[in-house]
């Protein structure tokens, strides 16, 4: 058993018993939001709620959001909470949040990863917990969907952090393949409130109907990825979606109430709510 | 003896003897230069060349220059060398190169000094070494000598991210006061290019002749550190200097021509150009 | 009558005949606040909102805040509805929103300044409009109450741009001795949620009770110093306040509110809510 | 004639004898430079001594390099002498030095246009002079080679600034056919040290080859696409060059040097070095 596999890996496969009559749903699902993307005077996500609710926090590096004291204090929080830390790298763009693809030497890019997991990483450690895991942020989160050359920087860069760090991504992702390749775990996650297209990739933020308002829409699409590991695409099909790890956003004023919901409803459908270690 | 004696004790303290007839002398003598503050495009220093002839690397660590690509080869050069890595940390200060003073409120000081020492400590383990020492840049070494809510800040910072590491700085500095206090090791240096007052503190770089060009002078006054103690002020007086390291300027075209000059009339006058631990 | 003369004077100067039994008061009064204050992806200012009731906006040029379509949309809005563009020059601060003041070397203040009144100027012109004053922001606006070096240096920065721009600032602030002694117009203003000194000036952020946070209090005081041109200080006393423009907040979610409250009370007290030219 | 025509025309068009035997040669030509690209303590282009060379100036507007106080001494150096400013707009990428492509939102980018525009003009004028044109640098001037939408969204950002500023390009790049589209005046551009592809295109900065760095082949160039409008591509063929104005790199140590050259060669072979207006 590969060390990515280990991360993916269902209780159920563990001797644990399925919950009857779903045996092919998601025993476990991890929670994860984006937290920490302030910057100095301005505030964005409602931390202090979100590290109530989700199971792993994405927080911001000061590359896109996040400065050196919203840092310490979302790590001191997670820490106390229990919340994992993972580490949501960027392209260096504060202007755009991060939003915008930048065509960047691999290098480069590896070493702008690398900068922002150590600078996270001794808060982390100063809040007694650790760095666990690092996810991608906004454009080059989609970049590295398909994008071979940073995918395999983005990895690079982790591994020059820590080579046993998991990444969090899409399946069958440039990222999740440069990872393999490389040796670095893998995590699999899905979006409860993005569209998806037929092939299973997420709609485009530009694309009309791109994120998904409806809270009760939203639910049913957290449970039926957990349970049934499938979603509707915007096109109407179902298609299958692989995820041990569940993303609720955290930059709209809904977004912890919706995320309270989320974790209500798998609980109930009989999906424990765990991070994925 | 307190874990801050320990890192200034003279070797001859330690029954080694003493270059004859200079018992009060230096009889080792670190050599730092700030390194990598290039950013981007732009370069500045001779890393490579000086390199060769330090023996403690002031890396710039992304917030008044160094961006992640120069960290990196920064750190991977000094590790080959066995040239000690210690973090450059700066005011947040592109613009000005961290030349200006910034009212800060102590906290975010502390947070963006941990920050900063985290950035820089991916890239030295990665290169098989560690940050062993802290080093304020520019108006926040300044500034730190008198002020000391900044200096308490910097202190906290540098104890987040690792309590054992030392302080570079001038004795009798509140920033040396403020690391006694919480049971950080310091460690004493001289600047051998810039003129002292007769208090002993720096001639401020907006006063003319705050540096001086003349290299004959500058390695003349570096042995008269390391031996006698002792540097003439701008208005004539000897003034006692305590000094560990001396730091030798590398953001000159000439400088690392100086820094071979200073190591080789201080070897040839009897003192050892050792790393401070 | 001098140019800075002209900008201040009070409409009964020029014959209009003053309010009944409030001969000393301020028959007109402008009202400005801080507009354009996001920064990419965060928000801070209800800026459509405090464009329905000011009558001078003061509009972040992206060195604290603001950046450029932020700084288009302001200017567009703040043209269509006839309110005043003024430019909110700052320290380069974007991580501490211009709130931390920086030692910078006058020359290069001049130049930010300069800077910035460019880059808003075009977005006014192209708006149909004008920058038609400056104010500066934050640390800067404190800095040169008293900075004779820095006040000189705005006020440089400010000529050079346009000689005949007026600045808005504290009455016998070092910013409007220096406006005066170069001959550029000053305009003065009062703050209504700030408190002030014995002295006059304003209470330190830093310290308690610097911010007033009950509206009714804040009305009153606007008025009491539209109509008797005096304030209560933090200790008490009555003290003068020469005003010809109140600065009321745009940064908290009552702004609006809050100027709407003011602009009425004013209105009713009998001095009329106009710009200062 | 439209205005675009008016600034490519040829004086030999409006009636001065063309040099004999090369009538269909380039009678006078622009020697434009990339100027102002240091950054606070940072310096790179020779300032100086290039402003004694070129006719017109492409100054550094603070996205990609370029401070404040570098464009006001860049402005008024040029001003002094007669040299045209012209605006070098360019992605906001510090740390990249605009030399990676940045997917943005072509509002958000014509606002970045805008706004650099303003910020320079203030000092252009401030110096007496005024913005005359606008150049894209680095990888935004390779982007709008071919991307419809930023090309437009450039043009847009230039005329809310001024609808009758020229904008240097590639002749039948996008950036000119928007142009064109939209009224706004163009200026053909060629570089003499860079290899250009059998399409008439320039060979990527990435690829091998694509920057010439044999002085003496880049004055022959020169002078070969100023007297022939041909040059020899990287696959050997000669392919027809149109250019108004010949771009010389102003970022080596030798850029003064060869630029010297490659005006004394224009002018001894019959073409006269002037400003494109």
């Amino acid at each position: 058993m590969k060390a990515n596999d280990r991360l993916n890996e269902r209780p159920d496969d563990r001797g644990r018993p399925a919950p009857s009559g779903r045996g092919s749903g998601q025993a476990v699902m991890d929670l994860n939001a984006d937290l920490g993307e302030g910057f100095g005077r301005w505030t964005l996500t409602d931390d202090e709620a979100l590290l109530d609710i989700v199971t792993s926090a994405n927080v911001a590096c000061g590359f896109h959001a996040g400065d050196p004291s919203i840092m310490r204090r979302v790590c001191a929080r997670a820490a106390e909470r229990g919340v994992r830390i993972g580490a949501q790298v960027s392209y260096r763009d504060l202007a755009g949040f991060g939003r915008r693809a930048i065509d960047m030497p691999p290098e480069e890019l590896a070493d702008e990863v690398t900068y922002q997991i150590g600078a996270l990483e001794v808060f982390a450690r100063a809040a007694g917990s650790r760095v666990t895991y690092v996810k991608p942020h906004g454009a080059l989160y989609n970049r590295v969907v398909a994008d071979e050359g940073q995918a395999a920087a983005v990895i690079e860069g982790i591994r020059r952090a820590d080579p046993s760090l998991p990444v969090l991504g899409l399946p069958g992702s440039a990222l999740h393949r440069a990872a393999e390749a490389a040796g670095t775990p893998t995590v699999t996650e899905a979006f409860a409130d993005r569209a998806y297209t037929a092939a299973g990739t997420l709609v485009s933020r530009r694309e009309p109907g791109a994120v998904l308002h409806d809270e009760d829409e939203v639910v049913t699409r957290s449970v039926r990825m957990a349970r049934e590991r499938q979603v509707i695409a915007i096109t109407g099909e179902l298609v299958p979606v692989e995820a041990r790890s569940l993303c609720v956003h955290g930059d709209t004023p809904s977004a912890a109430r919706l995320a309270r919901r989320i974790h209500a409803a798998l609980s109930e459908a009989g999906t424990a709510v765990e991070p994925f270690t």
